[in-house]
């Protein structure tokens, strides 16, 4: 097995290029996944392992008994992990992966009667990952994200994501590409404004729905608000008029899961 | 004015004790705020201020027009603020004020037919702050804190809190306590539990009611499973078995108020 133990070699100078820059990820179609649950969610997703890193040293188990597959392994040393892992002393292993083209076009929707969330260009990649983890909880047919401020293979996506972001079927597109995506497969749109004057509790979400969520700081752009089958408002009754945008989601996809599960 | 330029002034190491330590907190009966928009709610709430400390540099309106109470204004200078404050280059405004007892003992819940949250050892400040973020949107009864981890007047509550913290009703007490205190008040207690058998939607919360959860990693204590009314599920259907804890607390807080609005 490959062995590496100095911070110059080119390898662990890529790693650092893929975790820190999008543009990297971008122009080399690759990306870090860094603990043993997250590798092994991407390969339930289906994503193709390029290399995968090991630190004997804090990694429990016998490299050998891994149920990965055979790829091109490599052991690094603990200064090496060190200074490549976000969880230092924990997991002792990494995964360079291969990412998948998330474009509209390619994403599909196996439910004929699908509940989907679009967020709308949400400020941090923390908020996409309990985004991510709410939509794997209720067992989204699709995550859309319009307008992202940065790409899926963020390291900080995936670990919020706890590696669910591998098996939701997910896309990026702008905000128009994904109205009209919604609007030529019949989906409703159900846009979350605090202007709006139907509570979210007043709509029917047994058909095909899509619920959207803007940013906590100026909520969905106007297009999205033009575009609804029905702006919903979850009414706010306190002194701040602020809600997580995650919680906002949870709360909407939620009720749409109760509608659903009693019509059963 | 009083006018502080020196890092080495006691009330400047005063302030930094006071961010830093929740012992100096809890022996001074002494906290930190940060910002005009949550000293305003801290006074809206009943906060007694101390000191006002305002670095004109940063702060946009002339102090002497600001809607504060009559109290010890000082003038800092912007390396001081800067020292103190999280956000280093907006507000320019700090407040000295004096905590409240937040024992269950001194909860007034004014509502005969409450709807209260109670959290289980949060893990991170954070959360706590979403928490009653969610509450305030809500405008539950009351926020109960069991067995935590920190004090309430934790700079990172009140931040995350968005200051909300200071007009909610909230108490801290150990689980024993508060569980006891819920029983002789005759409110029911939903304990939200992986292992439960109900799904959330399929209780009424429309009488007095306290909704229960615990940490992400471990969920509720056995106690509060034990004393429970019912315990209930938010059905999970994932990869990952799990839920930010603000999200799950979301989800129940707004279906009590569906059901309690739809009576309505």
């Amino acid at each position: 097995m490959k062995s590496i133990s100095s911070l110059q070699n080119p390898l662990v100078k890529q790693v650092i290029q893929l975790l820190e820059k999008s543009r990297e990820r971008r122009s080399t179609g690759l990306f870090v996944i860094e603990g043993r649950r997250e590798i092994e969610l991407a390969l339930k997703g289906g994503y193709q392992l390029q290399t995968i890193m090991i630190c004997p040293d804090i990694f429990s188990e016998n490299a050998s008994e891994i149920n990965f597959p055979e790829k091109q392994h490599i052991e690094i040393s603990p200064e090496v992990y060190q200074k490549l892992a976000y969880r230092k002393t924990t997991e002792g292993i990494l995964a360079i992966a291969e990412s998948k083209e998330l474009s509209l076009d390619a994403l599909r929707i196996k439910n004929e009667n699908p509940l989907i969330l679009v967020a709308e260009a949400p400020e941090k990649p923390g908020n996409i990952g309990a985004l991510l983890r709410t939509a794997d909880a209720a067992n989204l047919d699709a995550v859309i994200i319009a307008n992202p401020r940065t790409d899926m293979y963020n390291p900080n996506i995936i670990r919020s994501s706890v590696g669910c972001i591998f098996t939701r079927a997910i896309a990026t597109g702008s905000t128009e590409e994904i109205i009209q995506f919604l609007k030529e497969k019949d989906i409703d749109i159900y846009s979350a404004a605090l202007q709006a004057s139907k509570p979210f509790y007043n709509c029917d979400y047994r058909g095909p729905t899509a619920l959207v969520v803007g940013t906590e700081a100026a909520g969905l752009s106007q297009n999205w608000l033009d575009s609804s089958t029905q702006n919903i408002v979850i009414p706010m009754e306190g002194d701040i008029d602020s809600m997580n945008v995650s919680v906002a989601a949870g709360i909407l996809i939620f009720e749409a899961k109760r509608q659903r599960n009693l019509n059963n």
